[in-house]
Order: C-alpha cells, then structure tokens, then sequence
C-alpha cells in the first residue's frame, strides 16, 4: 500500500508540504502544468496554434508565469484578470480579454492603452463593440469578436455555455449587423471567437469546428484567426474519459486545410485552455481533525479541516473528486484510483463550515453519499485531488471566517515553493468599521 | 410606479448609496434588523430566553454591533468567529462556540483562556468533549452539548442538518456514553443543544422541541438551558410564507412549562437566528452594464455588475431572490412584490463571471429561467432582496478577481455608514509569491 502514489504526487511530498505550511493548503505539481502546457502546444493544426491560458481556473502569479514560461499566453475574463497577468510580467500583446463588461471611465482609458500595447479585445455585445469602435478605428487596434452560435456542448441542458440559454457574445442573428457596424466603422475584426463549454463529447466539439469555419467564411473574410476557446474535457475520477487533445486537433487541422483549399485563408486556430490544464495537476491537503457517526442507519463521517470553503465545486456543481487517503508518516491507505479501494468501506467526508452542504462526498445531484476509502485516524490525511482549477480562484474561502488557505508549487527539482501564504485574519476584517454611535 | 418602495427602502436611498459608494453594494436597512431582533426577543417563553446570532450569516463588526446592542448574544462557528466578535467588543460571556474542529495548540489555549471568561463551548463530538474536558473540570467552565438527535427539518431529503446525513452534534445513539463520560470527569452540562436547519414547517419545529425536551429530561438532569438552534424560515419571495417566531414560541412556553409541571425543572430556551434576522434586511445593488439577446427561441439578458460573486446563493442552492428595477433617477420601474410585475415580459439577470451558472435568476433545479420584469437601461439599477445573510459571507468572491464588494449600513436616522469598504486588487494579489527561476 505505502508505495501507491497520491496521483502524481509521492506520498512523502503531501506530509512534508503539510509539516511545512500546515493544512488545508493547495499543492500544485510543476511538472504536470509543464506536461499539460506541452500537450496543448503540440496540439495538431494546419497554419499555426496559440493557445491562451484561461486564467480565471487559477489566476495565481506563479502559476501565470510558469505557464507563460512554457509558451502559453493569456485569456483574462475581467480587467483585474489583465492587471494580474501584467503584475505577473505578462505582456499586452500576449493576452486576450474576454470579459461581460466594458471598462467604464479611468478603466477605459487603461483598457486603451493595454490595446495599444497589442491586447487583443473581444467584443462580446453589440454594446461592448459599440464602446470599443472609435478608439479601435482610430488606433487600429486589433479585435475580436465572440459569437454566440446558438449551440452549447450539450454538457446540461439549461446552463451551457454558448446555447440559448448563454449570453455570452453576439448572437448568430445579430452577425450581420454586429459585422456590418464594423466595417462601417472601419473595424478589423482580426480573431472570431466562440467557447462552448466543457462538454466531453467529441462529437461535439468537431461540429463547433465546422459551425465555426462556415460562420467565418460568411461572416468575417478578414479574420486571421479562429479561436475556439476552451472545453477540453477533464477527467478527474478514475471511471471519467478526458479529451483526447491530440485527436481533436487532427480533426481541426483536416478542416482548417479543408477550409483553405476552399477559401484561400489559412486561418490561425486558437484555444484556450483552463481546467486542462490545471485541473488535475492540484491536491488539496486537509488534516483529519474528528470522526463522527450518525447512527446505524447513518454514516461514518470524516470531518477533515478543508472543505466547501477550500473546494466549493461539489456544493455548487456536485462535481466529483478523488480522495487519497495518506498517514500522518506517509503511507497511502487508500486511492480512489487503486481498483482495493472498492473492499472499504464508505465515509462520508464533512468539511469544519457550519453548513450540511459542507460535504467533499455529494453525488451530482448534491446529496452526501458514502465513499469507500481507508479508515485514517485524527491527524491522518485526506488528499483531495483535481482542484488545481476553479478551487482556489473560485471558493467560498471566508465562509465561517476561515481563512484562505495557502498554495504550494512543488517544483520539478522537488523542492516546494510557497507561491501563496495563508491569509490571515487581520486581513479578513482589514476593510470593516466598527458602528457608528 | 415611482411611488414603490424597494423592500424596507426607498428608492432614493438605493441611487444615493449606489451614487456615493458604487456599485455592486450590499445595502443594509438597521430599521429592519432592529425590528428583527425585537420579535426574536419578544418570543413567548417558560422561564427565560436567550437569543445568539448566528454571526456566520454576516460577521461584519458593525452588524454584530448592532446586533448585541439589541441584547442578542452571539453564536459563533469558529474561533475565527469569536475573534471578531471579541474585536466588535462582545463579551466572552455572550458567545457559544459551536464548531467542527477543536482547536490545537496555541489556539487551544485561546480557547481555555476564553472558556476561564465565560464563553459557553457547545461541544458536538466525543472528541471534542475528550479534549476539553480535563480544562473544563478543572476550572468548572460552563458546558454545552450539541445532539444530533437523527431526525432533520424535512427541507431536504439528504443534506438536512440534524439528520442521520449529517455530522453536527453527538448522535442520539451516543448520548448514554457522552453523557456518563462528562459525569465521570466531573463535567456539568448547563446547555443541551440542537439544530435541525431552516425548514419551515412549523410542526417540524414543534416535534423538535418536544423530542429536545424528552433527551433533556433522559440524559441531562442538570442542563439549565435548552438551546433550539436557528431555523426560522424565512420568506424572501412574496409567495414564501416566514415561519411565526411569535407562534412557535406560544408553542414552546407551552411545552416548558408542562416540563416544569413534571420535572420541576424550569428551563431557559434559547434560540440562534441568523436568516431571520438578516436575510430580509439586505440588498444588493447591481448596475445594468449591457443587455443581450439569444436569439428567437434564447431570452432578453440584463447583464449586471454583481451576479454569482456577490450572492452564490442561487448557484449553490438555486435559491430565488426578489428583484427591483430602479432607474438611475429613482423610480422603481418593476418590483415582484408588485402584482402588475407579472405583465412585464421574461428575462434573465446575468452577471459578470465568464461562467454560465452566473445568472440570479435559476430555478430549484439551476436552471436559467425567465423573471417578469421592467426593461431597464444601461446604467439603471436591478436591486436584489433578500441578501442580508450568507451572501457577504459566504460568496465566490474574488472568482474571474473581482473584488469584494462594500457593505453599506443604512441607519435609522437615514444616513449612510460604510461598514466595509470595498476590496482592492493590491489587497487580493497580496499574499501571492512570484515563481522563483
């Protein structure tokens, strides 16, 4: 059992960053990114590749950086998400905003000079290309434009991104005109834009390729690049089937080639990546602290010292993750990804909020349901995998006002870099003041 | 239309704060919390009643200010939490500690010392109880002992807290033990404590106060204290009915009194709201910043500046919150808690967050649905009801790096007092490290 690892990790590294920085925290592993970031750029294509990295899964400098050292750029979902990728030393030209909302007043006028340093901006309504047109026109910056096709990945049937039920860029039946304004205004629309989500099927994602390529050949004969945003599937559970990266490039590179033989115009093909990325290349650790039942038609609960605030995904989403079950010195006792699992019995796995949702171990629909896996004692370790994406950015992180908890990068040398303290709690309370008499 | 009201405000209260502070903000009215406090204190009662605020529903310093002032106490779910009710200037005395984790070392210490002052510690584990019983024996430190007493609110049918899927108190099945360990180590237990979650049913309620006062009269002959727990329902929705605290006191003066009659034992109740007192006291003002559409068979989007980060209560429990369209001059355009809302055309509030679940207006299942309203315009207001608790406190906030949101306290006397003041993007990247080469 002592030599299973805690997926790409050694069991021996989550005790030490522990030791170090205490727990809860988030371990993330340097040479998964690097691997993730490499498969993306080697992703087939016809007539070039950029790939963007969607920053919002975990905006973190460090990783921003590592993953720009490997050749990725930026995709910022909000003008805060640039100044970080630039506070990060991420340049203009290298990042691609994407964002519900035009920056208003002193923003604008920094949105404006980010333009003119080259970033490129994706006009995501009617209004938002309104906004932009004159300074774009006159300065020709370069933009892009998001397409709503009408269409999701079929991942849900009301919430999907890029369906009838998003409002996530201009509308299919609103191209024409958005695309005629432009060109009014004399407006180069250099990149068309769509995400879809991240739905699992192939299938999917190759007919987004061929909506896309038709919509760009009727709608914008000047676009350079065609940018598909993210929605790589990931597979975080062992029984889940992630996207197969190189495969769907092939398809694309066929249809991209295809594309120019009819046209003449050897379309650059962009995507941007997220949870591909990051998902599984993070752990969050958290120290068992309490063992609980609730009777013989109950469970046995493991109350471990990270949950909804650390890793708010199954309470929102009911999403799964897998568990490993690590001693105090290091063993790992279990592994949802050692088929010996299966012989434990289940745990229920209870976060330290004040919440029932409080609950690692909710199916899709949100109810607590058990989870075969070792019985650790009090100061043993459950490692959470798959977290490396929208955990640490997109948490509850002061509900019960525990404090946002650190981020450790275990580097390709082995060493651990601690590349996000713990919050503390002057910092929670910083901004309050007291009641006025 | 001008003439409506936007909950417990007036409209010109909502573009003055908006105007002076920005938006999105939290806008809470004092009028309404005070209100809320006095029917808490004003609950029927046997032998006494003592009210602790759930702080974990909204821990701003000034609101659990203003909520001590009103004579409540203070039910804290961290140590974290009495912290800051400590710095808010709360006396020991006046908090109960319930929570999951224990704390270790240094923090145990804090603990004890805070335990020497009066604060009640709700023990609600056998590990718990193991851990501080040697210091509470020792010092004859008040004791209190949450029951998990198997049976939960009937809200849900799998994450009801009280219930044999929850973690929280030491199940019935192990009262005997509990219970014979604190008399062998010389503990006194003065407080019996439940919490079943904020069902409505009032015969839900009642069940509960009965079967409390049968464990308390089976296992705990010297408890001076009954504690309830929070869950009064509360309506945010005008086809929501509240639970009647009045009533549901009637009921349990009734029940204590018989318990008298028959025990000679005359208990105090006591009672943690923290929705009732908040939920309905706080608003969140958005500005409309673009409107979209999804095509014929899509919906009208008003997109504002304050979805899921500001209030991840639809998103995590697809929660409904009631909207007002307020112009940018003052009048409300459309209220639902106007009869004639119901003639406005459907559409959906979005919000900023590149993610397709940021939308306020979810069904139970989380899906996007259409909410009759006014059709505002850009830079008009869509004010969001019901958000006073476990939206400041418990939201995504930082996600796509946002920045947290102010909190505005509107006083009786009709001023403005900033409680929090809004975050800043220095304050968000301060504890990150750049990637060391």
């Amino acid at each position: 059992m002592g030599t299973l690892m805690v997926g790409s990790l050694g069991p021996a590294v989550v005790v030490q960053a522990a030791r170090q920085y205490g727990t809860p925290l988030y371990l993330y592993d340097e040479r998964t990114i690097v691997e993730r970031c490499r498969n993306v750029l080697a992703m087939p294509n016809a007539f070039g590749l950029h790939a963007g990295y969607a920053m919002k899964a975990n905006a973190n400098r460090a990783i921003v950086q590592l993953v720009a050292r490997e050749g990725i750029g930026i995709d910022a979902s909000s003008l805060n998400e640039v100044r970080r990728a630039r506070m990060a030393g991420i340049a203009s030209r290298r990042i691609v905003l994407t964002t519900q909302e035009v920056p208003e007043g002193a923003d604008r006028s920094e949105l404006e000079t980010l333009m003119s340093e080259g970033l490129l901006y994706n006009a995501c309504s009617l209004r938002q290309l309104h906004l932009v047109a004159e300074f774009a026109a006159r300065t020709r910056a370069r933009l892009s434009m998001r397409v709503n096709p009408g269409v999701g990945s079929g991942e849900t049937v009301t919430r999907n991104t890029g369906d009838n039920y998003s409002s996530f860029g201009i509308h299919m039946t609103q191209l024409a005109e958005a695309t005629s304004q432009a060109r009014k205004r004399g407006l180069t629309i250099e990149q068309v834009h769509v995400h879809i989500g991240s739905g699992g099927d192939p299938a999917v994602w190759q007919s987004n390729v061929d909506r896309m390529l038709a919509i760009t050949e009727q709608y914008f004969p000047s676009a350079r690049t065609l940018n598909l945003g993210g929605g790589f599937k990931e597979a975080r559970m062992p029984e889940e089937i992630a996207a197969d990266v190189q495969a769907l490039g092939h398809y694309a590179e066929r249809r991209f080639r295809q594309f120019a033989e009819r046209t003449g115009r050897r379309l650059v093909m962009a995507v941007e990546p997220g949870t591909y990325v990051m998902a599984n290349s993070g752990y969050l650790v958290t120290s068992v602290i309490d063992k609980k039942w609730s009777g013989p038609e109950g469970f046995e609960f493991l109350v471990v010292n990270g949950g909804m605030e650390c890793n708010t995904r199954p309470a929102l989403y009911g999403s799964r993750h897998p568990f490993y079950v690590v001693s105090a010195n290091g063993s790992v006792l279990s592994s949802d990804f050692d088929p010996a699992v299966k012989q434990q019995p289940g745990r229920v796995v209870a976060g330290r909020c004040c919440e029932s949702g409080d609950s690692q171990t909710l199916d899709a629909e949100g109810h607590v349901v058990p989870r075969p896996m070792a019985d650790p004692s009090v100061g043993d370790y459950v490692v959470i995998g798959g977290v490396g994406a929208y955990c640490a950015s997109m948490s509850v992180f002061n509900y019960n006002s525990h404090r946002q908890a650190p981020e450790v990068l275990l580097r390709e040398d082995g060493s651990l870099q601690l590349i996000r303290r713990r919050q503390t709690l002057e910092q929670i309370t910083a901004n309050e003041f007291a009641l006025d008499e």
